[in-house]
């Protein structure tokens, strides 16, 4: 099995009587997550979940496909300017599947695949930085904003127009540029009309956070690659395989609904989610604004304060054993632990030598794998906390490659929608960033915009 | 002044009634604090808290300075081999005072540097990417373990011993290793006076998350031609302005009582810290293990059954308004959000270009600089957090060199020992990793554990 979902160490009968009690995963809590299926089917249904049916976009995969194809061979470089779900899904591929240095390979070690950097903030150093380390006449610039309004990438945009224009002459630049926006509104697509910029779709029924599997993560992944026709494969049969509403046979379903109830009902809102491979240090984070931004809300479906929602927080094992994990053992019981191990995928396992037989406090380590040291470490930690009473769960990975890597983001997708179902909210929105992003234009002076009497600042409190 | 804390927006009279009554600051927190002063005090005379004394350490300096001077012209890289304290520390340095791509540059941009690479995890992956990459001839490794038993950082040097051995001969290999280790115990202090290898001390009273102003982070950062006399310069003048008893006058003590105050009188566990640099990124995982792990406890120093702690959330701004910052503002009221800001620090502002300006939507942009935008996104954020009654505070630096990062990290290491007396908890040990190691060392057959009967894994949950 591609992925598999193990929950034992979020039952009572496991965790001295804390956590949730197996029978009522056959009873009520099937019940509930059966409702919660059938709410998602609905909005399904009614066209709000496109995410669900972009494995099955040949189209637009090809077409996909296609631009990758005749823009990646020309580039040394490719950088994608996007924020949040622009950037956080291309993050995830680009370190899962090509490994954590793939920038600082040479040409040859590349496969002659492009570098692939993601300038995913508004920030002034970080783009000097890189811009004065790009061969601009090599470099393709993806301008990612569905809205096409975002201000940090439309200023990054701006400024990187700007240097182009400098450095290979206006109408050169537009070869450097690639936009991935709404298919029909914003100005994005705007541009791309008056100056035949090629311009890749996000639908209209794609949220960012959802994105990953659209042309906002396919075509940078494309352009460098990665085997996107494998990733929508896995994802595919991530779909059929959480379709079922029989939660005992839903892994995305199960896994929503035992972090909603230890929530809920045992005052745990605090998910983490704990990956033993740093190629998915970056997955980690795409989950946390997956989980996040989808079920931290204000109000419910009837419009009721809730002010409801759990808070993700990333770790990495080894790793962070040495950081987060006293807190996970020792503090408020406010945690439950998400692991993900990898299997072995064809990488040499590392052996460690046998080294200073003199020390046994040292060589004992001597015939052992890092891989299985690592696996040791991750085992050992999930039954410490089990033995403290701490619930944890386990996804595993057979493997991680474009397929499995597929499957894994849908599982993570499918269970969010799950979930917010089960907080009982609209997981596809996002009204708390509006009153900051209006604050923004107003202090920035936009039109139609007031400028904003700031509250605070009180000197006497400033030390 | 290098660096101010604002604390107005967790104020009540800004708050709509929220957040802690400024009356009180003068009255109990303030003798609150003042109590917590006196067993900081208490325990930094018993000479249990070394970190403290790190910045009037001249010969220890003078000594890593030497040892950076004479190693460092001789090698293309450096490689740390760490975890957690032993990692983190110089990650923040390098990422801070070095910028995001230090690695990348070629050997002119780097003024003839070292690159710097830290193995912070037993990946294999990782390793053997970066070991496939490197000139293992012109390769510096540090070992860095306090204990010289850190199951990660030994199981990467017996490896990596095995490769310089075999790449340049088991007698010159030593010339590529130095160790940061215990000054009298352990294997490696042992190997050290073994093999003539040369090791450098970290303190026995300083503890690793209290570790980056000694040989662990200063070695590393002098190596790259960081300026450690002026980052301890900047740590010496905070422990001076620190000093106070005197709550409204104590930055450190401020930020520690108003955190704490949140918590155990308001609810709010969750600790965000937020910079608005991505150079200050590694510093939010940095502040996150000091604050985890000191703080997160399960008895209190009476020996009581507490389980406290607050959980540390790394975020960066502006990219997690696009992924966490819904939730901040929506979610439930158990978070407080500490925001860092860097004034311009020599580095050009880059200007955004008056371009498109038949799209008004966008042009609006033009004229304005990257920074400001950044400056205004925080203002924007803060001030709708502070409308929705959700506190937060600031910590602005005057610019980000290595001055003022020497004052940050000693402002967070003041605050999180003057946390640790009023949660009542020891902020110097961490227990509770000790039982995952155990059960580690009994998977991995080490002589003296036995090996541990694992629970849970029921096949039934197993999906």
């Amino acid at each position: 099995m591609p992925l598999t979902l193990d929950v034992t160490n979020c039952l009572s009968p496991h965790l001295d009587g804390r956590g949730i009690d197996p029978q009522r995963l056959r009873g009520p809590l099937a019940e509930g997550f059966a409702r919660a299926h059938a709410q998602v089917a609905a909005r399904r249904e009614a066209g709000d979940m496109g995410f669900f049916d972009l494995p099955q976009d040949r189209e637009g995969v090809r077409r996909i496909q296609e631009v990758a194809d005749s823009f990646g061979q020309w580039f040394e470089s490719l950088v994608v300017l996007g924020i949040g779900g622009s950037s956080l899904g291309t993050l995830t591929l680009r370190d899962a599947l090509l490994g954590p240095h793939w920038n600082l390979g040479d040409e040859e070690r590349r496969e002659y695949y492009p570098r692939l950097f993601v300038l995913d903030n508004a920030d002034p150093v970080s783009l000097t930085d890189l811009m004065g380390r790009l061969d601009l006449p090599k470099a393709l610039f993806v301008v990612v904003s569905k809205s096409g309004s975002t201000a940090e990438t439309m200023a990054q945009y701006l400024v990187v127009e700007e240097a182009l224009a400098a450095a290979v002459g206006e109408e050169k630049a537009r070869g450097h540029l690639l936009f991935i926006t709404d298919p029909e509104s914003g100005v994005l697509r705007a541009i791309s009309r008056e100056k035949s910029i090629p311009a890749l779709p996000v639908p209209s029924n794609v949220g960012g956070r959802f994105s990953v599997l659209s042309a906002v993560g396919l075509l940078p992944a494309a352009v460098v690659g990665i085997n996107v026709v494998e990733l929508l494969e896995g994802a595919a049969e991530m779909v059929q395989r959480c379709s079922t509403p029989e939660l005992t046979r839903n892994p995305a379903g199960l896994f929503a609904t035992l972090l909603h109830a230890l929530h809920i009902e045992q005052g745990m809102p605090i998910h983490v989610m704990m990956p033993y491979a740093d190629r998915l240090r970056s997955f980690s984070f795409w989950f946390q604004q997956l989980w996040a931004e989808s079920l931290g809300k204000a109000v419910d479906l009837e419009g009721n304060v809730v002010n409801t929602g759990p808070t993700p927080l990333p770790a990495l094992g080894a790793t962070d054993q040495h950081s987060q994990v006293q807190l996970f053992m020792e503090g408020p019981r406010d945690k439950v632990v998400c692991f993900v191990s990898v299997a072995g995928d064809g990488v040499d396992p590392v052996a460690i030598p046998h080294r200073h037989p003199e020390h046994p406090s040292l060589s004992y380590l001597g015939g052992h794998s890092l891989a299985g040291l690592l696996d040791a470490e991750r085992r050992a930690t999930a039954e410490a906390l089990r033995r403290r009473g701490r619930p944890s769960l386990e996804i595993g990975l057979s493997g991680l490659n474009a397929r499995n890597l597929g499957g894994l983001l849908m599982f993570m997708q499918l269970a969010t929608v799950y979930a917010g179902a089960l907080y009982g909210v609209d997981p596809l929105d996002q009204p708390g960033v509006e009153l900051g992003k209006e604050l923004t234009y107003g202090l920035l002076g936009r039109k139609g915009f007031d400028a904003p009497a700031l509250g605070g600042g009180d000197p006497d409190w400033r030390l």
